[in-house]
């Protein structure tokens, strides 16, 4: 099956397309990056997704958990020799690998996740930030060349975000020149790495250091886990799976247990820190420039958020103008249900939220760079207020698409419950990302924390780039406009009185007795709600900068427009309890909010489908009976169906072992 | 292992339990109904989950997609078996039945759903309700002792809320007195029913009647499927099970398609309508007494989902108090996560919500029985609002059910995730039920148009027991006080005002030119909070209600008074906007509602605990690792981890055959 098949196209779905007014592949080169990045991401489609060998026999989802593992290690082999392929003839660059793992074409690939990812992702990243020049040169070709396969070893048991209290500990041991690792408790059981259960025989390993009797906190040592021939546990390394979860069942996570596992000194990261033979510690002080790999894994989840939404959205818009239900006048035919104003409300805000997350990723991106090259010449003002930044755009992009997400499955009636729908797995897939890499609700929190204290010292504001409304908010009182940037003014408004009511109320406990941290933790309710205003005022602003500096056609910068403003909008009412509480927004005001929101829906409402089109997410990548270009829906669904093995025979044999002797117990 | 291990209790649980200042077995026996209920239920929760060839050798989510149903239909056998045991016993009734299938002990036996469920929930009830005496003689015994298995087909690939638009035909051929059943198309197929891929040899079928050339609209038929022996497919039947989905993948969902099916006339099912030997059709006009089953459906389900959400706030408040992370104070240990005022945020509300929708749930029964028994008096006055009433009730009480579930998932982190938490198959069940039954958002508008339809009216409002404030809220205002009954009069001030704006706007719209039933689309939005808000009030108004009259101890009646406050409060703050707009409550009552959902957090967090032990939900019907009554978090985690089959090779076989050919490529 080629990738977009041409044929035999659902006539609604052909019909809306004629509607379109504006030029979709403009729209598609715009999204990525110019008309070459479009054809070199369609040539890498092809290469992989139309390798017969990288398609499953039996679709996954029928499949035991241990043998999805087994198949998902073939394809894992197969792809990232694929890429290998590619770098001998010359066509390599990070761009592969970024795709590979990516929400796009990695996941169509291995649709619930890579046990090879954090080989890539944190094992190969950590070696070069952290390691020594000579350390990179021992372990970073074998890495690359993939003669062994290592993984990120961090979280325990009974520890997560506080890594602190990660109670792993490697002791050094100088007569040996080795450092000894163990796991005191089943706590401090390694637990979650990716591909840790059975496919690594590496790993980074993060313990509390102990040297000359002195506990000198967590570093980085690389461990071996397994014997490379026989891929068999070192003595000592106790090791496994834990088991089945709500999705990325392919990603193999790992426990990982050490009972006076022995490890050559020169195995200790040393970039930063540093254990003599002797065993003597020289620390660095160069600590913050770790935060760069974090923030970076941060730009590239909120860019995923927004594909993988753009999937759910391209799914679930397609579908609605295939599914006819009811009658909107009861003397015509059933109506397509994208013809339903709450389907629209649905669907539309979330096609909204795709362009403002790419957005503010390619923002993130480009500030990130800035910083870290500034970090380089030893510049760290930017730092706090990009972490800040980070923090709260990847908690408020994971949230709010797999919000969507759900929103556009749930949208999708029965059908989007199908596996075959792929709008679960997609779910499963984002709602992880709500939790790893910092959990949302301890990232608002960290940007709280960053807000009260710009907003209680109350210097320097004007250089901070998304805080500047702290000082300028609070003089507005600009009468209603049907603008984005009015509605940006409000939510400023409500942002900097909502920062200002919590830390009074932080204040008002202080005084009434308690300390700081409990003042803080009581008031932590509204400081998160702070937080998360300030983050989608980001959103807003840069959604809308962009759309206003672009250079495309009249007739797509209409559409964008209109894209812009729905963001906006939907903003604005979600948060209109805040707009009544904060500003002079009336209820006529909100009156006119929603009539605004209801005359966009109906503007987007011709465009929908060649919207979505414009992504441009070809049907193996989408792996959606309801998403497919061709919108044959029904066909799909009832030939999914046909793929489950329990329809290979008439009669399972659980009748004859079990149901028939309980229907004839009784004759 | 029994229900409830009293030994080895995690040491910060069991402080957690010497706090509590209330009986927890008063509490339980108020829920269950009394004493005696408690009882029963724990008889038979042992009777069921003790048996051990009612547990797994290897967890079911491990098992491929086709060993999981056939493990289902042995459990499935075998509990019907124990059922029709107790009934021999004498010790039968509905309540076994009602158990069985339901959330609490039904969803501990085969957490994924029961082949068999619809054969007692849809296909006797069915005969029951829609045969003649001579159909109930033939058909029910049969049925009732399992000598044939049915199930209901209604809903089809194409077509499901809007039934009429069924394309499945049944045309009555005179010459053999035999109905010719026909799927036209692949649309016509039936989709979805429960137990119709491998397991049931039966249907009711519900189809388009055609006789003597004149259509009829849709009519119930009981058609054979499969062969009472073997099992096979009948000739013209096309059957097979509809795939993998999100959850529910031990339900065997099936489709189904016919090809000149002939069945005997008598198997249309024709308590109210009948088709005569030779053709001739004679319709009853009671059409409306079979509202009775839909209304019974749901009214099992706003209890199943107050009974799935206690599972997960049981799961997550009793991880909550195991679990360390980070410190509010620096110079302390780590604190358990509960005393995070955001955490508890997370979980209390949905504590009281476990109790807000089972009263709801209460009041739903004993009405639907109060207008059931005027039904078969000939009164029909009370069915409308009932009917307005149980839609919005399903409604608001599986979509919060489903957030609050997904919210103590979230709350619990990466463990959340885990299967063995066994929150994620929680949700799995939850999230159908939005869908099912009547999909939320349909029936929220058709009690958005019951209520317009009141207040366009505007008459005999005072009978109407829900809808009473339509009349009086308006002429309310009361200032502020610290009482649930304030709360509710704003409420109900806002929903006045709601649905008169939304009727405003369906009105200017009509004056604008639209029709009445474009103006009603465009102004669905609105239309659905409003319908949303006036289920709020209602279950808010009943809680507190309950609350008042119980005949409790005072301790007891202290914490449910609490419980009571927070959902009023949670209720307010999440329609603040409402509020503001449509009421003159201020930013300063705002603040104060704020300040009184962060005093009532504080009081219930000693109590916390206990009240989810109250529900007294067994370890075996909990399934969790997370929430055991122990709290041994971290020990069953491991022990769930050892039980998947990828752990008992310590290399898997994937290793040979792919990775190392991968790894070894290079050298």
């Amino acid at each position: 099956m080629s990738l977009n098949t041409p044929n035999k196209v659902n006539p609604d779905l052909a019909s809306e397309r004629t509607k379109c007014t504006f030029n979709t592949l403009e729209l598609t080169h715009h999204l990525d990056g110019g008309a070459l990045k479009t054809e070199e991401r369609k040539i890498r489609e092809k290469y992989f997704l139309e390798d017969p060998e990288l398609q499953s026999k039996v679709p996954m989802e029928y499949l035991s958990h241990k043998e999805k593992y087994e198949e998902a290690v073939r394809k894992a082999c197969l792809v990232f020799k694929k890429v290998q392929q590619l770098q001998n003839e010359g066509k390599g660059g990070m761009d592969n690998f970024r795709e590979i793992l990516g929400g796009r074409l990695g996941s169509a690939i291995l649709g619930d996740g890579n046990p090879l990812t954090l080989h890539f992702v944190m094992f190969i990243p950590t070696i070069m930030g952290q390691g020594t020049f000579e350390q990179q040169a021992e372990w970073i070709e074998k890495a690359w060349d993939c003669k062994i396969i290592g993984t990120y070893a961090q979280t325990e048991l009974g520890h997560g975000t506080f890594i602190r209290g990660l109670e792993t500990t490697a002791v050094y041991d100088p007569k040996t020149e080795e450092f000894v690792l163990n796991s005191p408790t089943l706590t401090s059981y390694k637990w979650w790495p990716g591909g840790l259960g059975h496919s690594a025989n590496y790993a980074v390993v993060v313990a509390q250091l102990y040297t000359k009797g002195k506990w000198h906190g967590i570093h980085p040592f690389i461990v071996q886990l397994r014997d490379e021939e026989t891929h068999m546990p070192l003595p000592g390394i106790k090791i496994g799976e834990i088991g089945c979860k709500l999705g990325m069942n392919t990603t193999n996570n790992g426990y990982l247990g050490f009972e006076n596992v022995r490890i050559p000194r020169t195995n200790m990261l040393m970039k930063n820190n540093k254990v003599l033979p002797d065993g003597t510690y020289e620390s660095s002080p160069s600590s913050k420039l770790t935060y760069g790999t974090m923030i970076f894994v941060r730009v590239v989840l909120v860019q995923d958020a927004s594909t993988y939404l753009k999937k759910a959205v391209t799914i679930a818009t397609r579908y609605s103008a295939v599914r006819r239900q009811c009658q909107i006048n009861p003397d015509k035919p059933e109506t397509q249900i994208l013809n339903y104003v709450t389907q629209q409300h649905k669907l539309f805000p979330n096609i909204a939220t795709c362009f403002a997350l790419q957005y503010a990723a390619n923002w993130l991106w480009d500030v990130y760079n800035e910083v870290n090259s500034q970090l380089e010449t030893g510049q760290l003002d930017n730092l706090p207020e990009l972490h800040a930044t980070s923090c709260v755009l990847k908690a408020v992009s994971t949230a709010d698409a797999a919000l969507g997400i759900e929103t556009c499955r749930l949208a999708c009636g029965g059908h989007g419950y199908m596996a075959s729908s792929n709008l679960p797995a997609t779910y499963g897939l984002v709602t992880a990302m709500c939790t790893y890499e910092g959990e949302n609700t301890v990232l608002l929190l960290q940007t709280a924390r960053f807000l009260v204290k710009i907003w209680q010292n109350k210097k320097d504001i004007s250089k901070l780039r998304t805080l500047q409304y702290l000082e300028t908010a609070l003089n507005h009182r600009v009468p209603f406009s049907k603008t984005v940037d009015w509605i940006l003014t409000v939510l400023q408004t409500a942002a900097v009185r909502k920062i200002e009511l919590a830390n009074k109320h932080i204040n008002d406990r202080i005084k009434s007795g308690q300390s700081y941290e409990e003042a803080w933790n009581n008031s932590s309710i509204e400081l998160v709600e702070a937080a998360e205003i300030h983050g989608r005022i980001f959103i807003v602003d840069t959604f809308h900068q962009y759309v206003q500096k672009l250079d495309v056609s009249d007739s797509l910068k209409t559409v964008l427009k209109q894209l812009d403003q729905l963001y906006a909008v939907s903003q604005a009412l979600k948060l209109s309890g805040h707009l009544l509480l904060f500003t002079d927004t009336t209820a006529q005001t909100i009156e006119k909010l929603q009539l605004w929101l209801e005359e966009l829906l109906a503007l987007i409402r011709p465009n929908a489908v060649s919207i979505v089109d414009s992504f441009d997410i070809c049907d193996a990548s989408l792996a959606s009976a309801l998403g497919a270009y061709d919108g044959n829906v029904y066909e799909r669904l009832y030939e999914a169906a046909q793929k489950s093995p329990l329809n290979t025979d008439p009669v399972n044999k659980s009748y004859n072992s079990y149901l028939k002797p309980f229907l004839k117990s009784h004759l």
